[in-house]
């Protein structure tokens, strides 16, 4: 059987879809044409089935314990991922004539942008742009307005390898796109009016964004709005006003279950911790290699980094030599080159082991 | 291993999400963990890499031959099921002053009416609401507005168990959701401007909608439209503007070719009309039940009966029994009661043949 087949996994640096804990995919094949016995997969399980619903219940409590959640929030499971958030945020809490702060600190962050433009007033109110988004910007608590109906930003910048190591304090609520870092570290909920994520990085599979949002932010929507585009639709049918994405939806469950397991948010922000110091650490000493982002604003979870010396041959051998070792989806994006690790939570320390030793490995060949 | 105890396949009768072909669920836990020895799972494979641009490509060519899609149409995999459909095709087609014509079938078309309500102007054409949606409503091709922006109308009402054997000609283009019995029979696809299903009834998986729709509608949005709610941005990116629903579409894939396999949708009508005269038959000649719609009305996909003395104790009786022989989502809809089969393309003759001979035995010890 190929499943068996444990040997032949690879090193997924993918930056999303992107690795899935082994134990959650094993898991999920165990049970997949015939879930615990009942005689069907999830797949094929009515989403109002008791089945289901403990299911998506179970999901939901899950998330809730690891961040603590309190109960003046509700967790919301929708399709369309964070590109449909990047409108349904300012079509539920703005009207067209008031205006939405936004820190520009990358591509995901841009592509907000554009759809708050077509909803509401658009507000930047710190850039990095002119550093082409290889640094954090720099703002403080003050540059915020005081009339706007939200301030946007995200936590993890992907494609440049930035992350907030902290959040502002804003006086409107404050909607965080936390897609590439959600779960990956304690954080306090109370400080966000919206957290959401497509599940694709650190969650399980495509198909599936988490909304965590404050109660009374649900309630703001006009009732003309599309059903399927007012949160209201889906914390007032526990995310079951249409049938959900109910496989992706059971694939978080394994995941945030896994999470819990690993000891919660501290362990695994420990965990993350480590893995990416040890490859910023090994990159650094390498004398092949140079890190674009400052210390201080570098993520956790994709580490980009370039050759020093820009060598457009040097760099394709790398990323495909890397690939017959089983080290893949280590190009950077097509926007800014190089190389990216993806490390998200359920890259094992091993595998970053094993990557140092390759780079160790290649440098010598190289230089 | 828990995969391995095909014995305890139950007959899964539910309405959506529902019964997956066997083979199709059997391949997606062979690959499950390891994609055809690649060394991760489709989970986990970026949407960008040409592992899963083949499968996307595939699996939509393989709807394409189906149908015969001519290429003055596209497919386009868009989230958030035909519910979210129900507003975008207003969206991307219509006016606010623009009037859309209705056929007034069942539980589905008042929700896209509901939906078309807040976008557009709404004028039922024909409703069978007097009579419960218990039969199909009449009309003519007369009966249309010459200048309505789209016709929208549900081919199958899955919870009635009614479905249009034919189609009207009208001069707007017809918008059909087809949810329930996409790619159970042949049609002429030039026929309609837009078809749409949820995948999770005779696709796969919830999470998915299929969107077929004819080339010069897709450009008829207005640009101000969110991005992720423009038909145009799914078609310019091939469905990958924003991460699709990856492991969705799999499984789409596996469904289509499984299909392709059984001979395509001529023998897929076939068995499915085998299917449903068998079942219909054998609970007409039982005396025990009465199916409240008039023949010419019938669906293929859902059966729905009911008791012909109405007896709530032997109502359960039968769904708690049929239950613990392994019939399983028997329940009709809480808005009509009595019982519901749902035989989609996966649901085997095997199992009509094995709940007729179970209606049999029950109606000797409860007669």
């Amino acid at each position: 059987m190929n499943h068996q087949d444990k040997q032949h996994r690879v090193v997924n640096f993918s930056a999303g879809p992107a690795i899935i804990a082994q134990e959650a995919l094993q898991e999920a094949q165990d049970h997949l044409v015939n879930y615990k016995g009942n005689g069907l997969s999830v797949m094929e399980m009515s989403h109002r089935s008791k089945e289901f619903e403990d299911i998506l219940n179970t999901t939901k409590e899950t998330i809730i314990k690891l961040y603590a959640i309190p109960d003046t929030y509700d967790v919301l499971f929708i399709q369309g991922g964070a590109s449909l958030q990047f409108a349904m945020a300012p079509m539920n809490l703005a009207t067209k004539d008031q205006s939405i702060d936004l820190i520009q600190s990358g591509s995901w962050t841009k592509k907000a942008a554009k759809e708050i433009q077509k909803l509401a007033k658009l507000n930047i109110v710190a850039s990095s742009e002119p550093d082409n988004f290889l640094k954090l910007p720099t703002f403080s608590d003050a540059d915020f307005s005081d009339d706007a109906a939200y301030v946007h930003m995200c936590s993890n910048n992907t494609i440049y390898g930035t992350q907030f190591k902290q959040f502002p304090k804003t006086a409107s609520p404050l909607v965080c796109d936390m897609s590439s870092d959600i779960l990956s570290r304690p954080i306090t909920v109370e400080d966000f009016g919206i957290i959401y994520a497509g599940a694709q990085k650190n969650l399980g599979p495509a198909g599936v964004a988490v909304v965590i949002i404050r109660k009374d932010l649900i309630q703001k929507a006009p009732k003309e709005l599309p059903s399927m585009l007012q949160y209201r639709t889906y914390s007032d049918n526990n995310s079951l006003y249409n049938t959900p994405p109910t496989f992706g939806i059971y694939m978080i469950g394994l995941t945030t279950s896994w999470l819990l397991k690993q000891g919660g948010l501290d362990a695994m922000y420990q965990a993350n911790e480590e893995k990416a110091a040890l490859l910023y650490n090994a990159l650094e000493e390498n004398p092949l290699f140079d890190i674009p982002v400052p210390k201080a604003d570098r993520s956790s979870m994709n580490v980009v980094f370039t050759l020093k010396n820009p060598n457009e041959a040097l760099e394709k051998e790398l990323v495909s030599q890397a690939k017959k070792e089983g080290f893949i989806n280590l190009k950077g994006h097509r926007s800014i080159g190089g190389f990216r690790c993806s490390i998200y939570n359920a890259m094992p320390l091993s595998g970053i082991r094993a990557f140092i030793e390759f780079t160790h490995q290649f440098s010598k060949t190289a230089v």
